[in-house]
């Protein structure tokens, strides 16, 4: 994959802001950790707040790091006013998230005109190990002059 | 589809305990509002804390409530003793999730012996309004006797 | 869902041309059994020559069917010179595709300016039976003004 | 991700000889190309005869020799008697499938007790260039003592 070019010298300014308006970061404790072209990476405490019925992570809870990861590496790409939306994803969980934190590293394989492809992994760490918990595949659309989807 | 039929007489009862443990539904404000066999309705308030940076209802959000009420809609359908784990899902947002609440309905499209498969739609309820904004398909893995996941 | 009103009255003439260019429908035998505004259904024996290993017809050739009537189903609510193309597609495989044969049968659930989604339904037929095989999710993008590309 | 270590010893001896029994392998013009624990490629000419209407190779073909290298990659870690059966798969269009040929990567990403969950990326060659023209993620059951789906 050729290394990717930022059209926005502020890429990393308008991620963090944009990441420090998502009210539902706060909710579940989720900071972003890392921000570079074409790759973003979030990290959030595993707590009964965010779990499922055996006391995992829920999956939706997974897919909330994931989906961010994968549409803010795809916004360090965008031009200045482009913002972008989820269209779509599909999530594997293919081991119990578990542990202390969970990582998801979001990277672009395909930043179009209309449409960004991103793949995010979401790994669970503790215990001074280090699982792959889940894989994402998410398409974006890229949204230029709608109010207020800016960034 | 043929009508489903539980194998489980307390099928509700065990759904709604199950759903009771998952302490994320709490953090979002989501209630279980209908179990019937093969079906679950799941319902929250859209609010700024489970908010994107456009204020719409983040995706991973849509997709919690959507999993569960896919997850929970195979679960009615399961003997007593075998839980269920989403082994991954995909869903398409097609239009902002917005409005007072949203409403999760799941349904199971096939109950096999180690696989579920289930659909959710997921609508926006505001102004007296009603509108789809997603889709989610889900595979489920049916779990007997492992620790911790009977339910 | 509302009713499709097409934008094309030659909408189903568009759809039947542009099948007939695709060339793979011809090698595996498959038929457009069926042009509404918003639906097409799609029909194909099943035979060796679309097997996988245990004789069922091979999950990439019941996408393919899937996928056609998806689009297809698409592109009747276009106007005329905007062509449809597949983003991306989900397909869960339920039950063995076999029998005599398949039919794909595709909806739209969502028309929009820049993407559409489609959901398709495979049903396997034989001995007087029927049976739901295979379910799909299509994102679809309109492409508009782009050479090659206008059905 | 650790190396994989098959349990089989013929595995390759296997994986070749359930792909010589997948008939639509022929009907394309698909061959393997390599196969190694976790790993299987496969090769296709791109020709009319696989075609959508616009000359490209058709989503569904692209799918097939995807979800083939994504299968029998999986086949290659499974005991001898148990098979592998398509459960879901999701794929991603990036780039039209045209050129010369398109080679498919399938890569094991977890190979569990149940299920196996795969990659496969598929590239285009033609005039000296290769280009990255799909991604899928599938997830595969495995079938054992299930009369007909040894492998």
């Amino acid at each position: 994959m050729p290394a990717h070019v930022p059209k926005d010298t502020d890429f990393e300014g308008r991620v963090r802001r944009s990441f420090a308006r998502q009210g539902v970061m706060e909710t579940i404790g989720a900071v972003m950790t890392q921000v570079a072209p074409g790759e973003v990476e979030i990290a959030m405490p595993v707590s009964a707040q965010v779990g499922q019925q055996h006391g995992f992570v829920h999956a939706g809870i997974v897919a909330t790091i994931a989906d961010s990861a994968c549409g803010y590496a795809a916004l360090t790409l965008m031009p200045a006013g482009t913002g972008v939306l989820t269209a779509e994803f599909k999530i594997n969980l293919m081991a119990p998230a578990a542990g202390e934190r969970l990582i998801a590293r979001g990277t672009v394989v395909r930043s179009g005109r209309l449409l960004s492809v991103a793949q995010a992994e979401v790994a669970a760490e503790g215990d001074g190990q280090r699982k792959t918990v889940a894989l994402m595949t998410a398409t974006l659309v890229n949204v230029e002059g709608r109010d207020g989807i800016a960034d």
